[in-house]
């Protein structure tokens, strides 16, 4: 996949459960993004974990479950790298690579990934600056990156982190770049998730990376966050809407 | 005019100079958001302003002008009060009182306000937590209070302000509190408005105030950021396209 | 008083209650700060409190006991004003007029106090910047103002707020203000209390404001951070020991 | 080195150029620290950089360098890694390791320094809170980490970033963990650092890193931030007298 045949989707739409914990779990949840249109799988086998104790993801072991869901399912998938050997682990398997907001500036793993071809979701860091974060995007190849908003860490957080979408729109009308916004790690609550994925769209972002799950409460990482289905599917169709609003000429 | 009666419009638009600064300019704006169907005019005749050279509004020389705006055009004042004494001013010929950020504080004027019967448009404070926001709108009476959301500054500002539309939602989620925002004062640029008007009425804000001006460029204060009347026209169509897909049940 | 005859002391303290409760209260901390050799009280008679139903203070009730204290004691009083009205009020028995972090863009209190002569501490608005903090004392006149840095909000507030010593330095190295330290409101806790105290005068601060009770549980406002008096003698000798340090010749 | 021996000295300083350009360079700055009585060089051999085509540092070419240095000068190093694979090529020739601010949440680094045995530095992120940044340093085994606070970033920045005492007096309060400043990266200006690093020892802080050269303008990287040898000098005399009186029983 090329970053330009992702965003041949109008907004672009990543979703899936915020960490791969099981076969069963992951399988059933592409089935249902395939079926609901979804271009590309959240499918996290390593989770960059504030604690050291925290679960750390299933790692290398889900690596075969990824493999099949792309041959039998055929919902491209969407992977998050923490080190460079994990490149070279997931490089085969992965469409799309993707690089933690925590990681946005771990120089070492962006000159690694910058050797291989595809498309990046590269999560700005917790407070860093448009500048910054186009300079990371640099060392990987600024014609692979999609940028992603998650929020900012302000001294007045409401919720978990603040929605920049003046980053994101600055992004858009100063440098041309594409960025997509994930709604779910700025809320840090399902109940809100829909608002700011509404405001995304409307905001001209390219697209949405969200957390679902068709059980949310069995989540091991940040259930808090993560819609049902039924609620994800909802957002998509009026987000299609609110796209078609946004982008039409006058 | 009551709160109630403000907020049936849905969204309340609220619009119209940065600041008035004479009769000619003042009637012309307010005449041409009658005819856009705007329901309030910003009609700020006093400007908080950082430095004590800046333009400090016309003050109350503006007040006969406001008169003769709401005799012979018809279109209710919102107008901005900074000290107690202007209060006395105002009071009988604003149909809304307006705090501004700075005075979000502003203890004194806010009892002296809680003493009229006016809705009042309540502006957050440059890093006031949610709680500060709704604690300062209970001096005033906090079923009169439309909270107005206007941007934080944060670490990583990518324009002037950054917009937490975190806090505007959980103000709704958590409060069922009404809230409107302004895109203008955020961005400092008049280009960006437009795509965070639309972010504010898709993530459920219930309106808007927008800074606008037949020929920006004659703006004393924030020009930048003062959209055309031709481009407020083109934002005001789609919100309301939004905000009825944003309302809509499923 | 003159700001010349405040900063003539080196370092300068002001101390005292956060706020006066009673007359014995006010009279029993103002001797045992004359003993100790400070050098104006606070003698805060009102106090912005976020909520509206905080206790606001003594107000006027106060006036006869700082006239007392004057008269009998012979400390100089910091007297806090939060509107135009209680200028007219304390102006005569005040040496000192304060300006709350709230209150430094309230614009008409500043033009108000510019009438007056005393030196006036101007207290560093939530996240203001150098900038405008110094276009704030412009309001006040440039000449009569001692900044008071209190700490801001952050991302990462360990404490109550965030001690910007580097605000403060610039103050000094950029614009050769005058510049004092609030290490009481930044703390929120007064086991912080010495340490940042002794961190503001080895930085180069010209003085300290802190807050310190016989009795800091009898404290209606702020007691957590307020200090015993035990405890502020030993700051106070240790400061003075920093200061030569800090200000001696190679 | 262990870490007790490394904070036997008290207060510490670590200092040295901000990175190693060549071989007479270091080998230089080595000789001043060692009769100055630093107690560690900053060696650092590689240099994470915001923008991919800055100077990245020396990399293993200096690894002979630093070798030399300690055989003929005697000086401990304290080493930057920024990959698992650094550690491999240095963990034998370091006394103390590094982490730099923008890797703090590099888990998989943090996971491979774990199972050496050095002391090491952690430089703070630059928004990271005091509970990230300890849960950070359990990664690594937290009887090992010497934290470094080193400015965070905020919307009131006066200077490159805002060094944040109450983080670092949170640790010493709260935690019982061993904090040193670095005045350097948070003034971004070399006539600021004296001050601050004054400020940090009187807080409480258990040393100091500080970027020094021989002649500042020649530094590639940081050289506006870097002082003076002479100026290091006046620094370290004074810091320890302020370290005296701060720790000294009452």
């Amino acid at each position: 996949m090329t970053r330009k045949t992702l965003l041949s989707h109008k907004p672009v739409i990543i979703a899936g459960p915020c960490s791969v914990s099981s076969r069963d779990q992951i399988l059933r949840i592409a089935r249902e993004m395939k079926r609901i249109g979804v271009h590309a799988l959240r499918a996290q086998l390593w989770k960059p974990r504030t604690k050291p104790d925290s679960f750390q993801g299933v790692g290398e072991k889900g690596i075969p479950w990824i493999k099949e869901i792309k041959s039998t399912i055929g919902i491209p998938a969407a992977m998050e790298v923490t080190s460079p050997q994990q490149v070279d682990l997931v490089a085969e398997i992965a469409d799309i690579l993707w690089v933690g907001a925590r990681n946005m500036q771990n120089y070492e793993l962006l000159k690694r990934i910058s050797k291989e071809n595809h498309p990046v979701v590269l999560k700005r860091g917790l407070i860093a600056t448009v500048d910054e974060w186009i300079a990371a995007g640099k060392y990987i190849g600024i014609d692979r990156v999609v940028f992603c908003e998650r929020g900012i860490r302000t001294g007045a957080d409401a919720m978990r982190f603040t929605l920049d979408l003046n980053a994101a729109l600055s992004l858009k009308l100063d440098h041309h770049l594409p960025v997509v916004i994930d709604p779910s790690h700025t809320a840090g609550r399902r109940d809100a998730v829909p608002s700011l994925a509404k405001a995304a769209i409307a905001c001209g972002a390219d697209g949405l990376i969200i957390e679902t799950h068709y059980n949310p409460e069995e989540e091991l990482v940040d259930k808090d966050q993560t819609m049902t289905i039924e609620a994800f599917e909802d957002v998509v169709s009026r987000i299609k809407e609110i796209y078609t609003i946004t982008h039409r000429l006058s």
